[in-house]
């Protein structure tokens, strides 16, 4: 039996600026990446999506992104891999404290927006921020998007990384994904077809109709999509149907950790 | 034999910005209280500082602020209780990542400027503070500047709270203290005997030259003032004169927490 | 014939985070109070607002705030007078250059959210303020939301005041306004009937049943309630019955300012 | 009769963060480029650096920044043209009710740090920024760092442009210059031939000996040097034994702007 995570971004909103829908889209997810406070997120927000997601026995992993609001972390800006360091470190510390208040712990690390390129661009940075990671906690998973991440993961003894497709956008014959400035309303018979497609078979069929390989254990999914809650529905149903086991990455990453 | 902890504001320094000679101050005191990025102090900062006090075996506590860069955290604003609690919380769980980057613990709080009067003058403030730490690790011990919210700590059973007294500014016979905006050079000797004074007897000498009663067991040096190094080596040699031990807040909040 | 003011907050989204329909709201006002950056607004938002405005022959005016993202202005802070002028004058310089750019200047100041109720429990804030706006341009006009302001703004020399009432939420007996935290939909009929009473009589019925005088120049209506197109087409048409002519705050400042 | 412009950057403190000797060094300068609240400065610190230069005749200028005040404006980010010119009229705007208040005009931009930097390297971000200049002020001078900016400002009808030198740090042969991380002090003497050579010449000797064109009407001066106020003395003396004229940039750019 495959067992499979659901993973969303949550916690972006701030202040009075309210962004996502959290409360609809939790319950079907297995684990919640918690924007830090930098890009997106305040200390109430953060509390409230922590609640949330023990409510529902969702995983929380922090999401730190870039010291830069007004961009929403995703302008890449030139800052040396300790100071990309040092924001992982302050952004995952604080999570933990509001993982701590509601009982729980984070269970893994998944850098945001630009601060995820900068990783997956630059080895040396990717690697600053895992050395980070383990200093706080060895026992945490790095979800990571891409193979280059993924292999500097790899270096890490103890350093768990686990590996994550996308089914609600397409992706191109090499590998790289189609993002979409304003996600469009998606088809939920195929989204949960290819989520199916790589739980069982680790392929997935790209936009031009090939089959590429994509040894995920844990799916990403737009909470802010138009029919987000939709899809999320038919990925429940089809996962019952084929006997897919869906849990936090915690559970996955125990296991075998090198599916990949 | 006594022991006293001597406590200083750390890590006050932002980007570019340096405040405080935190690498000359560091080697006479035995708890810093580190800057949670809100009203100063950043990421890489706090790694610093953290890193500063483990090389000296100092204990490390967070000095969680106010979200306002601008005013340094010193002008009171009409946050709920909520709101507070979720600030430390926050700046507390930011240092303890960076404690444990450095193989330490964060050992007490210790709320700064604007924030520290609005616990001591909102008794619901300081409750949801004390909670708010409770939640995240039991263990902290809880310096507390005024009677006011000592007695509020009180309330907490097994949260440690530590009274602090000062000795580089002086006492008004009602137990307040005569703030300086500027700090002037101070005698050493006059400085080192009041330190002796609240360890041995738990009393000082007020400006009116009354004797009031500060049954401190931690005492708190500013560090930014100008003769701050002359006064930490006075009452070191008054220290070893007396028979004085000096220990971390974690030391002394083990044994009898309710000195006062 | 009697020319009345419509006005209403624009400009509060901030990067990546929407707030309010600014576009759907935009045709059926005179004046726009533009956040300036420190609670709400940023650069481009200012920008694109601006423009907004003077495509629609909307009349300007900032609305700053005090530098608190996070609880989107609306906390009193322990600013000192000459530190509340210094963030109007900074903000209002901010909004003038991006008015500039579309061809226009800035008509106006309204002060948002706890900053204006700062102003209105301390005269010596308000004056701070005031001085501040003259010594930027004495041809601005300062929208006073109560009495008090506009008494202190009735102090200076040359300074415009206009004073502003509400119609899509009630007024107490005493004049003081029934504030509502998620704003309900209102009658339509009600509500034009309310302006027409205010622009004709300089008279509002309040919630009791009482009339009390309004010598109000200008309306503020809240352009995120949750029918609030509704509410502007229906005094729109009153508008038109009534023979009252809308006309942005400049013009209105120009003749009698003193009809309060 | 030569006229040259002594320039330097001034306002660079944040809230209770010093930096600079704005007070020593203004009496020997006669622009000042003002932090516009970005990476550093804020609106008190603006307000006072503008009413000390205006106690000096010193010219004020925004020198506008990234919004990365942790960074100082010190890392490039991936931000738009559009973003970058918006970021540059709302810190003018800004500075420009600041210098209104204190009876002055905003006479010139010179961009700070890596704004500076994408600015050079991008002509399409250059062209962006001195689009938005013109748009808020047509009389506004650039200044500017080198050849590829000024050549896009000289494409501006109307925008003046004056080029800008170094005499305390040095020159390589291409024309680049040594920035030093941490300004080392500097020979009184050599400094004021290098300033007199620019100004006389339109020369200076590189740091292998090479004589290079540096066609400037405006030497930068770092204010921030060890002995900075020692140096601007010995380039007043130098000054006055070869009857240059020192005189603030709007005064040089009204004459022939195409000196370089």
């Amino acid at each position: 039996m495959v067992t499979m995570d659901i993973n969303c971004d949550m916690g972006e909103s701030f202040g009075n600026w309210t962004m996502g829908r959290d409360a609809e889209v939790m319950p079907y997810i297995t684990s919640a990446n918690v924007a830090g406070g930098f890009h997106a997120g305040d200390p109430h927000v953060m509390r409230e999506t922590v609640a949330l997601a023990a409510e529902h026995g969702v995983g929380v992993g922090v999401h730190p992104g870039l010291p830069d609001r007004m961009g929403f972390g995703r302008r890449k800006m030139d800052a040396t891999p300790e100071e990309v360091k040092d924001y992982v470190v302050y952004q995952l510390g604080a999570l933990s404290a509001f993982a701590a208040a509601s009982g729980a712990s984070v269970q893994h690390v998944k850098p945001h927006g630009a601060m995820y390129s900068m990783l997956s661009e630059s080895p040396e940075h990717a690697r600053a921020v895992m050395e980070g990671i383990q200093e706080v906690d060895p026992d945490l998973v790095y979800l990571a998007t891409d193979a280059r991440i993924y292999e500097v993961a790899r270096e890490f003894d103890g350093l768990r990384a686990v590996f994550e497709g996308y089914v609600d956008i397409r992706y191109r014959r090499d590998g790289s994904l189609i993002v979409e400035k304003q996600m469009r309303p998606k088809d939920p018979e195929e989204v949960a077809a290819r989520f199916v497609s790589i739980a069982t078979e680790g392929t997935v069929e790209t936009v031009d109709g090939e089959t590429i390989e994509v040894p995920a254990e844990s799916v990403c999914v737009h909470g802010d999509g138009p029919n987000a809650v939709e899809l999320l529905e038919a990925i429940h149903e089809a996962v019952d149907e084929h006997d897919i086991r869906l849990a936090p990455l915690s559970e996955i990453a125990r296991g075998d950790a090198d599916r990949r």
